[in-house]
C-alpha cells in the first residue's frame, strides 16, 4: 500500500463530514461518475480499494452491494477469478437522469412556472392531494397552493392554475420551504470545497486512486444538496445564495482532477 | 301631458323589472348619462318629468336629492325661480370613473393578472385580510388566495405573488365566484334588451323625453351588472357568456335612441 498524500487526507476529512453517509448511495455516486457507460465495469479489487479509501468497512460494502443487486441497480459477473460490477440498464437510466442535474455546469431555469390552487376539500384529503403533488416535484406554498416549474400541461384539470414567470417572494415563504436551511448547507459545502481547492494548491501531486475517491466524495456531497433542491424561480433565492458558487467550485475541482481511465484503473488494481 | 308611445310603455315595463331600484342610484345614472360635463345643468321641472316617467314618486325623488346633496354628489342653484341641478366636482369624478366601464364598447382585458397567496395566519385574521383585498377588486379563489387584473405592483410585499396570463379554470371555481348567477342575470338582461329592440322596431316614433327615460333605464340596468362584474381572464367565462351580447345590445339601442340636447330639454320643460 502506498501512503496517501497530505492533500488527499485533508480533503477527504473535510468532505467526509457532510452529506449522505449511506454506503449504497456512495456506491451509486461512484458508478455514476466512473462507470456510467454500457460497457463500463469496475473490478472487485478496484471497488474494494476505492471504498476502503473512502473510509467504508468491507462488511458495509458487501451489505450495500447485496442491496443494490437486489434492487436491480447493479449486477456482477465473473471474469476469470475476478468479479466485475456494472450498472444494470435500470441503474444506468436512473444514473443518467440524475446526472443531468448533478453535472450541469449552469442551472437552466425554465421560462415559465405554474401555481396550482386545489379545489376546496377537507384538511385530510387536501394533505393527501398536496403530498401526491409534492412527490411529483411541486412545492407547497399555501393551503392547497403548490408551485412547479414549467407549464401545468393537460394533466391538471380540476385545479385552478396560473402560469407565469414574474414573482414576489416574501421572506416567510423562503423560510417555510426551507431555503434558509438549504443556504446553510450550501455555505458549509462552499467552505469545504474552498478548503479542498487550497489543499490541492499546496500539494498538487495525488494518485489516480486518490483522484477517484476525491471525485466520488465531491460529487456525492454536491449531489446530496442539488438533488434535494427543487428548481425555483430566481426571485426565491436570497441575494447571497451559495448554490451557484458551489456548482462552480465543484466543476473547477472536477476539471482539475480529471477523470481517470477506468480500463487502466482496473488493470492497476487486479 | 302627452300620451306615451306603445314602444316606450312596453320597454319601460320590461326594464323596470330588473336591476337596482334605489332612487338616488337612478338619479346618479341620469346625471352620468345626460349631464356629466362641467357646465351641464338639469332644471327642476325636467328632472321631475324624467323621474316621474321612470315611475318614481315626487316624495321619493326629494328624499334621494336630499341624500345626494348631503353626500356631496349633487348641488343645486336658482336660475330665476327655477332650481338647476348639477353634479359636484366630486360627483363628476365618480361618474367619469364609472363611465369608463359602463360605456366601454369593448371590454379590454389586461395583458397580465396576478394571484396573491397570503402569509399563513389564523382564520379570523385571514378573513379580514382577504376582505380588505376584495374591497380593492380582488377575487377570492382559495384559502388566502386572491386574483386581480394587472401586475401586483410594489404595494404587495408580504404575500407571494405570481403574475401571468395563462390559466386553467375548473368549474368549481366558476361556481364559487358566482359566475353562474352573473350569467343568469346577464341572460335576463339580454332577453329584456332584445324585447326593447323589438318594441322600437315595431313603433319607432318616441318622444325626446321618452328617449331620455329609456336611456336612463337601459344604462342603469347595464351598469348594475357591469359594475358588479370584476374583470376576469377570458378562460373564466363560460362559452355562452352573455355579457358581450348585453354590451353590444346596450350600445345598439343607445346609438339608435341618440342623446338628446340637454339645453333643448331644459327649454322644453321650463
Amino acid at each position: 500500500m502506498t501512503t496517501n498524500s497530505a492533500a488527499f487526507i485533508a480533503s477527504r476529512a473535510a468532505l467526509a463530514q457532510i452529506g449522505d453517509q449511506r454506503v449504497w448511495s456512495i456506491i451509486v455516486t461512484l458508478f455514476g461518475d466512473l462507470a456510467q457507460q454500457a460497457d463500463d465495469r469496475i473490478s472487485g479489487p478496484l471497488l474494494s480499494q476505492i471504498i476502503e479509501q473512502i473510509g467504508i468497512k468491507p462488511e458495509a460494502m458487501r451489505v450495500a452491494l447485496h442491496r443494490l443487486r437486489k434492487d436491480g441497480w447493479i449486477s456482477s459477473e465473473k471474469s476469470g477469478r475476478t468479479s466485475m460490477y456494472r450498472l444494470t440498464d435500470y441503474g444506468r437510466k436512473q444514473s443518467r437522469e440524475a446526472s443531468f442535474r448533478i453535472y450541469a455546469r449552469v442551472l437552466n431555469l425554465p421560462d415559465v412556472w405554474h401555481v396550482l390552487v386545489a379545489k376546496p376539500m377537507p384538511k385530510k384529503e387536501r394533505t393527501e392531494y398536496s403530498n401526491a403533488l409534492i412527490a411529483k416535484g411541486y412545492i407547497l406554498i399555501g393551503t392547497g397552493v403548490l408551485l412547479k416549474n414549467g407549464p401545468a400541461g393537460g394533466a391538471v384539470t380540476d385545479a385552478f392554475v396560473i402560469e407565469g414567470n414574474q414573482f414576489n417572494v416574501p421572506d416567510w415563504l423562503r423560510q417555510n420551504i426551507g431555503l434558509e436551511q438549504m443556504q446553510d448547507a450550501y455555505k458549509l459545502l462552499q467552505k469545504t470545497l474552498k478548503s479542498v481547492q487550497k489543499n490541492l494548491d499546496r500539494d498538487p501531486e495525488i494518485s489516480t486512486l486518490e483522484v477517484v475517491v476525491l471525485r466520488v466524495l465531491l460529487v456525492h456531497n454536491w449531489r446530496y444538496l442539488v438533488l434535494r433542491s427543487t428548481d425555483l424561480p430566481q426571485d426565491f433565492y436570497p441575494n447571497d445564495w451559495s448554490e451557484p458558487s458551489c456548482r462552480k467550485l465543484t466543476h473547477e475541482i472536477l476539471d482539475r482532477l480529471g477523470l481517470p481511465s477506468l480500463a487502466q484503473l482496473n488493470l492497476a488494481f487486479e
